[in-house]
Order: C-alpha cells, then structure tokens, then sequence
C-alpha cells in the first residue's frame, strides 16, 4: 500500500495516531495549527533544526533503512542540543514524502523518531507532511532548556584547559564505508552510522560544571575542533596518539588499507562531544562519566588547530565534511 | 555564480552575514550548535512547522520568484501562530538546494524571509543548509507565544456564536490560476497568491477576548470549517451571499466563466482567519479591527458545515486542497 493510496490525509492521521503524547507540559500537541507548551522559569530555550536528504545523507535498503532514518534524524538535532548543554523537551517533524513511499516504511521513519523520543523524554508535539518529487527531505526541529546563562558556547575554550572527546572517534565514517562496500560484519561500526547516540547526560554535567565549552562531532573533529578554536581565539594542540578509536576501526583500516586518523579527522557523524574544561574539573567530571578522553591541551593562539603526530605538528585545516 | 562555486561553507556564510539579529531575547543567534533564546513568564510557547516544495508549492518563474518563496515560507507559519493567538518572536529555517541554484536566487529568497520577518519583529535565530537532488525544498519552524489558557483552539466554537472571517476569500488560489494561464493584470489577486499577509494582529486581539477558536485558510474554508465543527462537537451553517468576496474575483470569474464559490471553499493559502466569537464580543472585535465579515452562526450539531446559497441548504464535505 503506498501513500497515494491512503492519500494525504489519511498518512497524516495514521502518523498522529502514532504519535500521540500527553506530558506535563505539552498544552496541545499535533492537531490544531501549532502546538502549545510550556517552559521551566530561570531556563533558557535552545533550539536547532537539521535536515537529511534520501540520496545525499542516506542511500535507503543500502546505507540505511527507514527506521534509522527517523531514528538519525532526530537523533542529530538532540545531539547539537547536548552540545550546547540543554536537556531536549519538544520537536517538531516536516517530512516531505514520494506518492510511491509504501505506507509501511512511512510508519517504520516514524516509529524511528518515536524510539529516540521516547528514550530521551522528548515530545513529538507537531508536524507537516507534504508531497515530494521524488526522494524524501526530513527535517526535525528539536527545543530543548538550559539553566540561564549556561549553554555551552563554542567560544568558551580558555588556555590551559584540556581538551576532550567522548568515547571513540571515527566509527560512524567508517560504518558508512563497511555499508557502502557491501562488507559483511563491523556490526559496531555500522550501528555508529545508523543509530547514533546523543550525549545528552554528557552536555548537562558540562552545563552543571558552566567550565568551558562544547560541540557535537557532525563532520569530524578537524571541523569541529577549528570552529572551537575560531570562535574562542585560541590554538587547539592535539595528539594523535591521545585520539580514542576502538578496535573495530583498527581492524576495518588494517583490512582496507586506510588511515584511521582519515575517519577521526574527517569522518561524519560521530555525535560524540568535543569539550574544553579546566584539569581539575575534567578530572571531577570524569568521575561521573566514564569514557572521555583527553586528547590535548588549549593554548594562547590565533584560532587555529595544531596536529601532534609521531613528535611532528602540523596545522589542521577547516575541512570537515561539504555537501555542495 | 551557483552554490557549487562558493561551495556549503561559502553560502552558509553568505546567509549569516544577511540574517544578523541581536534583539533582547536573543542570547545566542546564529553560529553555534543551536539558538538559545529567552521566554516571556507567564506565556505558553507555540510552535509550528511548515514546508514549501519547488515544483510542488510553487513552480519558479511561473508562480513565484525566490523572494516571494522565502517570503511565502515564512509566512505561512506566521499565519499558523495568528491562528493560534500567538505573538510571533522566532523562526528556525532548513533550506534543502540544488547546487547548480544562483547564488543570487538564494540570497533573494533570504530576503524574502527577512523582509517578513523584519515586519512582524521575528528573529531568524538558526538554521540548516543541505543539498537536495533537484528541487529546492524550505522548512521554516515558527515560534510565538500567547498568554496561558488563551491559545485560540479548534474545539472553542459554541453554539450561538458568530462565525466570520478577516479581509476577502478565494483570492489567492485565483491569483495561482492567473499566473498558470500567464493572464497580464489581476495584480491584487498575483500578490494575495504570492504575498500573504499573517493576520496577526486579528490572533491577538481574539486571544485577549478568549471567546472563541480560529482556523488559518490554507485550504480553503470547505476544510478549515469542517476542522472546527468536528473538533468543537458543533454545526457552522455558512451563507453563501455573506461571504466576502473581492471585486477582482468577481471579475477574473466572470471573464473566466469560473464560480467564485469553488475559489472561496477549496481555493488554497488565502491565509485569512476563519473564526468563531459570541455575537457581542464580535461586536467589540470590529470596533478594533476593520474588514471583519460574519459568514454564519455556531448550530447544536454532529459536527457538520451546512451551506446555505439561494435559500437551498447543502452539506459541505471537508475537501481542501489535498497533496497527495
């Protein structure tokens, strides 16, 4: 059965069924013009908004299926929200769909985001669904609070502090490759690529601590890392032997004859957090969170990020991921 | 110049740099993980989410230039938070294009939304910019607040209220037909297609009355009807010969031999307000606010839209614009 099929209205009110939510502090969800909530006194709000495209952020039965895709798709946006420190509380879906879609894989993207939510206490409060020409756009706007005063900003890196990331880096590039390439096996790296998790808890202890400063690894940590160093007026020095990569990346760049350092500096979509804090609250924030990882120091600079790599520095250029 | 030639990074920056805000509830714009903005006490949020597709909303050249889409993007989520009584503060924008795009046509279509945004003191706080395959596709989250407990609600319509609606009906989805048969003049009807105007300021002033409910008109009064008087339990009997209609319609129907009333029912994005007060606070309404119409009366009913046109009583089905 395809969405032509059942029509508009009628994929739209089998999503509503699905969706249904009635917190504490949701007024009116989907089904009026816009959704009503409220917020908490003495936070601020944080909001992001991101977009995936079929064919340009996933290749549908190949790199994804489609309950990843709801499942990414809203797991990104809460993932920029733990970047800034903020606890996620409501989101808002646009989906633009193929006529052809069968109705069952719009019911799968759905229960996707419906997972994530659901683990992460966020509301899906409201929506549209329009016709596309061909390949589907899904775009989430997610809300989230944070204390006044302590969101996590970019330009918040001080000399003298470390600097570190959350678990490892490089897996989710290199799931993608294992995809791409037809590779049976990296079950790990290929679930970094498809069902990646937000560091939520990780962002509010940072925030709780109002130390230094954060950002969500999207496009890799030589991207992420410049625009830290940019935004803060100082170098960031980092080595490469400190860089925590799992062994599962080992074994796929061992296999592939690839460099692992490719997938860390320039991988997609880790979601993990790259942070500056002060050493002696890093060490009191790593008592409550295990696998963070110090992987180099903030210096008096001029913005940039200097690469440490068998007793050699070198610059690191800007260059995540581009799409265009 | 097209994206491909300035390249994600060089476009994001080219946005940015038109999108600038610093207004007092702002505390992070544009340039981090996320947005972070300040709520009024005592004020519920709203939020609504809205997608325009090339192609599908609009064909470029033909029925709209980028300005106008931008504009129209906006807009038309401004128009859901009229709907619901809210003051608009802040907007979140994703805009999905083709590489092979001017540089020139995005940097209009931002304008377009700034120049809405300008007019009615909304901030563009953050956004996304991702390739699409071929058709541009804009995502546009509107945020607002209104008063708690005055959100203007569907299910607020009671018997022996008055139903009216704001300015003219059926313009906009004539002005479409205008432009698709490539007709010179009918300027009022082009610019009601291409250029709605959020009523507002007509939301506020019902929220303060907190005496009814309201529909914005994307689809048609046929539909948004049918969605009050199923959601308020409630019957609206609409008079045919009460219903606002403009001079140029009259005349592009005449000319086209066309029914004015297939314009007013199913006719799409007139982006007025249809809603229902007692009949003494409507009068207190029109005292406020000018070009205010009643149409019909709030009936005990099942839930149905009865028509009334030459003394012949009719059932109008829900049938607005459907996408798929």
């Amino acid at each position: 059965m395809k969405i032509s099929d059942v029509g508009e209205f009628g994929i739209i009110r089998m999503i509503q069924e699905r969706l249904s939510v009635s917190p504490e502090n949701v007024v009116v969800g989907i089904g009026d013009d816009g959704a009503v909530y409220r917020t908490t006194p003495g936070r601020e709000q944080v909001a992001v908004i991101d977009t995936m495209v079929e064919g340009e952020h996933f290749i549908i039965h190949r790199t994804a299926t489609w309950h990843a895709v709801g499942y990414k798709a809203v797991a990104a946006n809460l993932s920029d929200l733990a970047a800034m420190g903020a606890v996620p509380t409501q989101a808002v879906v646009s989906t633009a769909l193929a006529p052809t879609m069968e109705v069952s894989e719009v019911l799968a993207m759905y229960d996707g985001m419906q997972d994530v939510c659901r683990t992460y206490g966020v509301n899906i409060i409201g929506g549209d669904t329009v016709m596309a020409k061909e390949s589907a756009v899904i775009t989430v706007t997610a809300l989230g609070e944070v204390e006044a005063g302590r969101a996590l900003l970019r330009s918040g890196a001080k000399a003298g502090d470390i600097v570190a990331v959350s678990h490892t880096l490089g897996d989710a590039g290199a799931g993608l490759d294992v995809l791409l390439s037809g590779t049976a096996g990296y079950e790990s790296l290929v679930r970094a690529h498809q069902y990646p998790v937000p560091q939520i808890q990780l962002g509010r202890i940072l925030a709780a601590h109002h130390g230094g400063c954060a950002n969500d690894i999207s496009d890799g940590i030589a991207g992420e890392a410049n625009e830290i160093a940019k935004a803060s007026h100082a170098d960031l020095v980092l080595y490469a032997e400190s860089i925590p990569v799992s062994a599962a990346l080992r074994q796929w760049c061992a296999q592939e004859k690839k460099d692992v350092f490719h997938y860390v500096l320039q991988g997609g979509e880790d979601y993990e957090l790259i942070f500056t804090l002060p050493p002696e609250t890093f060490s009191a924030v790593r008592r409550q969170i295990p696998n963070l990882t110090p992987i180099g120091r903030v210096c008096a600079g001029t913005g940039r990020v200097r690469w440490v790599q068998d007793g050699k520095e070198s610059i690191v250029p800007p260059h995540g991921w581009t799409h265009f």
